[in-house]
């Protein structure tokens, strides 16, 4: 369940014997990230039966690749993709080592740094537009637009907080955060049925460095990650650079499959499910009531950690999403991170982690070690911002125009997209998944379309293993609600475009391509 | 020369065996942190001697530490300290696990929470007193005085700089910073001998986020890093929190000892020595131009990276100090971390890294995965703050005002100290390190001197084995001048009393306290 099928060609009559045969392709993958770091391997008997070959015959492709470095076996849990000495091609490094002296900086990286360069390379190979090219409607960055920011209401705040207390707030301050701050967030969270008391919570910079704070805190090297997919990359990452072996659950109709979660626990223990439950990013779909009982039911039996991605119900469209899973967890067994990155500014770098006491004391001295302390300057103008409610006043004028442009963008793929082109019914957040029919290529079509005015995310960037190349996401929150419509129209030219000419020359690549 | 001498006493007479009695001492001394995690236990022939016993008596006592998890076996480097499963005892353990429901956190914990409980824990063993604490003249806290900050000077930049580009500087922001902010510490470290273009600076949180992104970029679990000895408490967490081994190097009358660090090198290969070659911090000590040069001569001869802790020149007092490292170094073997906590406010957490390019790359998608970014506002007021010259006249105010107070201590210590007292003559920064006669413990002391209203940080806090009990720092930056003598003269009259009384007393702790 956790791993992928990979269409592997055995050729009986070539002169090379098949288990390098085998451990050639698989070697291919790992090179090109089709087979990221942390990605476990078919179990031996599955791809031998796969493949038509003895079991030992697999065996031993998998013993060369690890001791080729391009794998690693974890006694009773099977062989997963490794980082190997150096994974990032020679091309991609751009320094000149001589010129530097003669220290070989290579050898000295951490496996951290390795596994990072590798996701890095990996993201890399799509080459996402800028934003602000000429004439080129981009539906790729997943951030609010900083056209409805409410700056000058901040300069105003932040003066206040300056001249209040300004020396206090410049100097050190208590990791914890900014108290009123706390408290505020407290009674605000309080709305959406989370009962928190103010020291349950850490301030944090963003939801990222609740990421890494919560991998650091319990993740080890080998230790389990269960993760429902697709999911938000950069999560994916900080939990592989600290060794994270990941288990992708696949979302069903409604949140994260609960059967493939129970047949994955059968097998492994992970620290922590992660997920992101209301607003989802990229598909932008909010689990229901039940399915989030189901899931915590799940949880609590099998004694498994959830790391909740929160969303602010606010820029949730239709009717307000369910409670949290925190607010049902009467277990302590759900960590819960929330960010003001959506509903204010991402530059801030302000967000809050929520965990039982005694997680929460030692992510607090992780976060003292990580950077000492978020800034209490920002915190304290936040707070300003917020206790003279023009935070709400801000969420819900943005709400209404967020929801603006994701009815004109699923109303414009409805009219617009040609047929076996299938998509995400947005319930919140920023973006909606695209599905492309007969298994077209997100990543081939992105360069088509940036040529053609209209830029997206491709598929791949989602999933933890090879999965998604025939899948985009659409982010319309930066999208003015009048170019929404032109931009779907462009990609539903390419899309048409592309299947009219590339079906015969897809197939040529989609043997070395791994399938989902 | 790595490793602490130990005062066990063993006593043939009794009937538990030698190696139980070995083992006994060494596991109360790792329960009471006197030993911390990382840190190298003698070698096994070493002790035999030191304690006249057989070494297979001292090797038997080390493999029952291994096998109790209170120590780990590097092979062919030695035995270390390790955190053992729940390294924090009972009572510091604040939360009730039963309200909690009945996930076991503790077993969930990642060995780096682990490690870093173990420091917490250890600092907590010193009850630093409150600066506010009404009456206590405090040397304890190493920061600067915000009576002196430039706070309405830098509400104006920050409404300047939200006015001219608000909206783009609370979006999201490329990872490296600011560029104009990059492009003006170019510029102003040149005044200090270091080339630097902009783009060979990574803009951080504050050094300790640059201690955290070079640690998990360099540091593998198992690790060496050299690390100068007293030195500042949150690196050497940082590194240990990573799984580094430290290998202490003794600061000597210039630096730290290059015949030691020799010595070091000929048995372990660190991954890099940390070293804070000016304005030192506990001592205040500031190295000369020769020992800079005969550090990186054996550096070089080595291959041995320097992460180096840079100190504005600005504060450092007398003749200015002699170039940083990185600006001798023409091998690109040398990684710089300066901040503006000194210079500026402490809570902007805003500071920069300076390496050679294929390590710069690794570290800003470290940085990436760590919180995105830093805030760019903050970058860009600062750097409106330096454009404006206000930085140069801050520097040069604060610059005067700190040397009066370094000089009225070095004064009153001179003046009030009783003999067998003695204190580093400090040249740089905030602080002295003063060392008390008859190994009289700094911790014990701490008690009596807050009941006689002055307070200082023992010197445990500064070493990373077991020494430092009979050092403290004062630190003078956040004392007003008008108070420093009278403090000087309260520790003096403590120190006195403490003399009269304490010895017998503490002959019998002595045997306990490991020596350095």
């Amino acid at each position: 369940m956790t791993s992928a099928l990979f269409e592997i060609l055995v050729d009986r009559a070539k002169a090379v014997p098949l288990a390098q045969q085998i451990r050639l392709h698989l070697e291919r993958l790992i090179q090109s990230r089709a087979l990221a770091p942390g990605v476990k391997l078919p179990a031996t008997r599955e791809l031998a039966r796969t493949l038509g070959v003895n079991r030992a015959t697999v065996g031993l492709a998998y013993e060369e690749l690890v001791s080729g470095g391009w794998a690693w076996a974890h006694v009773g849990q099977g062989t997963f993709v490794g980082p190997r000495e150096g994974p990032v091609p020679r091309e991609t490094e751009t320094a000149a080592p001589d010129a530097q002296g003669a220290v070989d900086w290579r050898g000295l990286l951490s496996k951290s740094a390795q596994v990072i360069a590798a996701d890095v390379q990996r993201q890399h190979t799509v080459p996402l537009p800028d934003r602000l090219s000429a004439g080129v409607i981009s539906f790729a960055g997943g951030m609010p637009d900083s056209d409805l920011f409410p700056t000058e209401d901040f300069r105003r705040v932040l003066n206040h907080v300056i001249r209040q207390e300004g020396p206090a707030l410049l100097q050190y301050y208590p990791v914890g955060g900014y108290p009123p701050l706390r408290r505020f967030l407290s009674g605000y969270l309080l709305r959406f049925g989370l009962e928190v008391r103010p020291e349950e919570l850490l301030i944090v910079n963003g939801s990222q460095q609740g990421f890494d704070l919560i991998a650091r805190t319990l993740i080890d090297p080998g230790d389990f990650v269960a993760i429902e997919q697709p999911t938000y990359p950069r999560a994916v990452q900080v939990f592989r650079s600290f060794g994270a072996l990941l288990l992708p659950v696949p979302i069903g109709s409604d949140g994260p499959r609960v059967d493939a979660l129970e047949r994955t626990l059968e097998r492994h223990t992970p620290k922590f499910l992660f997920c992101q439950p209301s607003a989802h990013n990229p598909t932008g779909l909010t689990m229901s009531a039940e399915a989030r009982r189901r899931l915590l039911d799940v949880a609590v039996r099998r004694q498994v950690v959830i790391v909740e991605d929160g969303f602010d119900p606010g820029l949730c469209y239709g009717p307000p999403p369910p409670s949290p899973l925190k607010a049902l967890d009467h277990d302590g067994l759900v960590i819960y991170i929330g960010t003001f990155s959506k509903i204010l500014f991402p530059g801030l770098r302000l967000g809050w982690v929520i965990a039982p006491a005694p997680v929460l004391e030692r992510l607090e001295v992780a976060k003292q070690l990580a950077d000492i302390q978020t800034s209490a300057l920002i915190q304290a103008a936040v707070f300003h911002f917020c206790e003279r409610r023009l935070l709400e006043r801000h969420v819900e004028r943005i709400g209404t125009e967020y929801e603006r442009r994701q009815r004109r963008l699923l109303e414009s793929l409805a009219r617009r997209m040609p047929r076996g082109v299938t998509w995400t019914e947005t319930q919140g957040g920023f973006s909606s998944l695209v599905t492309l029919p007969d298994a077209m290529s997100a990543t081939a079509l992105l360069r088509r379309a940036i040529a053609r005015g209209v830029a997206f995310t491709p598929g791949p960037a989602f999933y933890i293993d090879q999965g998604g190349e025939h899948r985009l996401r659409l982010s319309f929150s930066s999208v003015p609600v009048s170019r929404i419509d032109e931009g779907v129209r462009r990609l539903a030219d390419v899309i048409r475009e592309a299947r009219r000419r590339s079906a015969p020359q897809h197939d040529a690549e989609r043997a070395a391509v791994p399938l989902v």
